[in-house]
């Protein structure tokens, strides 16, 4: 299995504004059925988030190889977490989603090129803090998990920087200022309480 | 290579109620940018019908990795498609869809169960007739396209036959006769003039 090199990994820890709080990860450990079942779910949305970028870029060859490889792999995560979910006897369902996505997803400009710019920037950070939270729970997971969490960290890690270098290919402007601006929104979610338990969410309050 | 076998396909224009018309044929090969684009995009749209199935069907494991792995068939074939037709100096671009699709789902059943299994046989027949064109169209295109769309075949057919076992396994009752329904729609569709020349259109007027 080739794994993440710790290059790219201290490269993701920089990108993002904070670490996994330690009170997100014990709950996690107690909640292995909901963090399967939001992993199975956020695999499906990651794979149709790049599908919409498609459909919005005709144009753009680089965005449409990228979002195709991208959406391709994330189905095949989808399948394996599928697969593990129901070898745990746990069952596949679509919970109600939590705060994370959506308070990104609303500071989002509604016109381009700024439009995309966002999309593909809110895209980094997601999936930078997907890898963040696989590289942060792997330790404490039992063997198959953390074995199977290892394995998504570096694509993972690469998405990340997909996402981040078409940004910046189709914006006018550095991104520098977006970036801090969606980071700020970021931290805010992941360091402030959040009642829902979730893959993407806060200090469990 | 591995090939389509000549039974998978003859059980292909079996299932379809007629064979392409000699003259969309012969229109198909005056048109070859606009047979490109549109083939580019419909491999797009039916890896985005794919995975609206499964976010409709959570609950559905064999809908989930049957529509999973076909998607990401679907996005590989993209790929190719958009790697020939730059190849070939087009531009891709999303065209004016054509009636196909549109008259097919408009008749879908809006309640469940009767609208998932209305789904499926239109997905049977959107891959089905995909697939016939492309083993109507292989013998009278150049050697690259041709082989191209020969290597699609066996996917595209396996497609097909999928998505007829998930609409009979999800039916309260036989199939036969919604297939039937579709089938003249399907038809006629086909067989009937058509203003827009695409890969799913009819009759050229």
């Amino acid at each position: 299995m080739e794994l993440v090199n710790q290059a790219d990994l201290d490269a993701l820890f920089e990108f993002l504004p904070c670490r996994t709080p330690e009170a997100w990860i014990q709950e996690a450990l107690k909640q292995e059925e909901i963090l399967l079942q939001n992993h199975c779910y956020l695999e499906q949305c990651a794979a149709r988030n790049a599908l919409q970028l498609m459909f919005r870029c005709p144009d753009k060859a680089d965005v449409l190889s990228k979002m195709s490889k991208l959406a391709r792999e994330e189905l095949r995560h989808f399948e394996k977490v599928h697969e593990l979910l129901t070898k745990r006897g746990y069952t596949y369902k679509i919970l109600k989603p939590s705060r994370y996505a959506g308070l990104l997803n609303a500071e989002i400009r509604k016109k381009e090129p700024g439009q995309l710019v966002d999309s593909l920037i809110v895209g980094a950070y997601i999936e930078a803090r997907s890898c963040e939270r696989f590289a942060s729970l792997a330790p404490h997971m039992d063997e198959e998990i953390s074995a199977f969490f290892r394995s998504l960290l570096k694509s993972e890690a690469r998405h990340f920087k997909d996402y981040l270098a078409l940004a910046q290919r189709y914006s006018e402007e550095p991104i520098e200022e977006r970036v801090a601006f969606f980071g700020a929104i970021e931290r805010d979610a992941i360091e402030t309480p959040d009642e829902l338990f979730r893959f993407h969410s806060g200090v469990p309050a």
